[in-house]
């Protein structure tokens, strides 16, 4: 079996040969932005998501290629009308599609890219695919609704844990849950054992959401990647901010509230005084619980999977590559 | 066998009925304005041609129904998303979605109507879906080309007669080919019989957008439903304003060009005096022989499906329908 780190050079490799392809085919226009897009990098974890799923129970890998670039031109078509939505102008220190091209562009290159993935969907050849369609544009229907609770929760100080937790489920989680499913369905693997990677796939991806929303205010600058406290700065409805708020006395649900809506605060007095109120709740502290909870749920899917030791050894690799950044 | 405009009776009540079912799912800010825009209204021609496709070869109809439903939301998309495009803020006399909510709501209702629609045509029961699928997801792609094409002719004036004819042909014939031969599809009509229907699907398109462009300057106000000369007034690239560019000698060029750019002129002297020239040049003429070559050329399509008089009295319906609107 492939470790999940080859799985993404082979994908990243097959990705930039087809977006070049697509790049050649007219309207230019439309088609330039999708190879950008596509060429701006990223972990390329879902595509790789899918070729484990599949090489998790079959000796190869290659039937599963036009399935995993589907799902990560469906990913990278949702990043870019994202951008649009949260009006995001850099991406990956690149410029966002609408910022380097217009907003119509990314509108349409984006709305092509979401049909895109169905031809290369299309291409596969399996007994399963028809289940493959259904949970990949159920999975597109999901993650559109949990984009739309996000930006419900924008206008709210209110949003509840399991609220929360609903919105990123449907945002971040389903769809690594659809990339290894889609992968074992290809690979004849139905019923039971699906639902059970699915799952599987799902909780690591509540973990990793979670342990982001961690990282961004408590992890370590060198290894996260980005400045710490973009999240408090931003005001952005976090599982800490959202955990906070319910937790907070009045005179704490006041401070963090002005923190809120003041303007051109201090940024770094902010970060402090919010990480202050954090830290007196145990904020941090309840989101690792959280985060560990749901990683056990991930390790009950996995025993229900009764795979051999060299199937868990690859999902082992996937969990340790989420979960794995500093904190 | 059912009449088209029985069809479109029958799919209006079950579109009525779905989009109320919709706006009833969380998270309502996603659901309402699909529903708005499922409930604009609209003639419901593309999901009543598909329950055309499938009675031409069945007794019934009712297994079509989930593919017509999933017809019409893809164009409700179409429609919404192009509204941003071009900034248009009146859609059958309603404000558009975007209008109507906001921008990132017309953008993700949009991008869910679009896997909505997968999810409906997957509801369809039939042996020969996976062909439906192939033929919606290159259609979908196909219609975006269009766009693509059509939004790109805006910034040029030395536009050809083939590239518009490409240009229309993908954004709007394409569609109405697609939705006939999907009910064939499903009725289990295959090759060469359903390639014909295709054919004639689209040729009818072809003829039907032509003659969409030629009312537009030449029309009746009260049969057209729209004011005459608005293409003219907007500068569209209609295939009037592309033919005259390319019969018109230096001084209409040159005339043409200046109504072009001339900020704020008075709309009824431009109208006049572009007409004039399109008159000058038989352009009428020039039009009314391309949409009569399209209907021909549907015609031949009709002739090797080999139908029986009752299924082609059924198609015959639909053309009078689709090119009745008084020159």
């Amino acid at each position: 079996m492939k470790s999940i780190s080859e799985f993404r050079d082979i994908i990243n490799a097959k990705i930039q040969k087809e977006s070049q392809r697509l790049a050649e085919t007219e309207p230019v226009n439309l088609y330039i932005p999708i190879k950008y897009a596509l060429e701006m990098g990223g972990k390329r974890l879902r595509p790789a998501m899918v070729l484990l799923g599949y090489n998790l129970f079959s000796e190869t890998f290659k039937k599963a290629i036009p399935a995993a670039i589907a799902i990560e031109i469906f990913h990278n078509f949702t990043l870019l009308h994202d951008d649009i939505m949260d009006q995001s102008i850099m991406r990956r220190n690149q410029p966002s599609v609408h910022k380097k091209f217009n907003e119509n562009t990314a509108i349409l290159s984006g709305d092509a890219m979401s049909f895109i993935s169905f031809q290369y969907l299309m291409q596969s050849k399996s007994n399963q695919l028809f289940d493959v369609i259904d949970l990949f544009s159920n999975t597109a229907v999901e993650v559109c609704e949990g984009q739309q609770f996000d930006m419900d929760f924008e206008d709210r100080i209110d949003v509840k844990e399991g609220e929360y937790l609903r919105m990123i489920k449907l945002k971040t989680a389903v769809l690594l849950g659809c990339s290894l499913k889609a992968g074992a369905l290809l690979a004849n693997v139905k019923g039971k054992r699906a639902e059970e990677l699915y799952g599987y796939g799902v909780n690591l991806g509540m973990a990793f959401q979670l342990q982001d929303d961690l990282l961004d205010t408590y992890g370590n600058e060198k290894t996260f990647g980005k400045k710490i406290g973009g999240d408090i700065v931003a005001n952005k409805k976090t599982f800490l901010a959202v955990k906070a708020m319910e937790l907070a006395d009045k005179n704490q649900k006041k401070e963090l509230l002005s923190w809120m809506w003041k303007k051109e605060s201090r940024e770094k007095e902010k970060i402090k005084k919010v990480t202050g109120i954090y830290n007196e709740l145990g904020i941090k502290e309840i989101t690792q619980e959280k985060i560990d909870s749901y990683f056990e749920a991930a390790n009950e899917n996995l025993k229900k999977l009764r795979l051999t030791k060299v199937q868990k050894n690859g999902l082992c690799q996937l969990s340790e590559m989420l979960l794995s950044r500093n904190n």
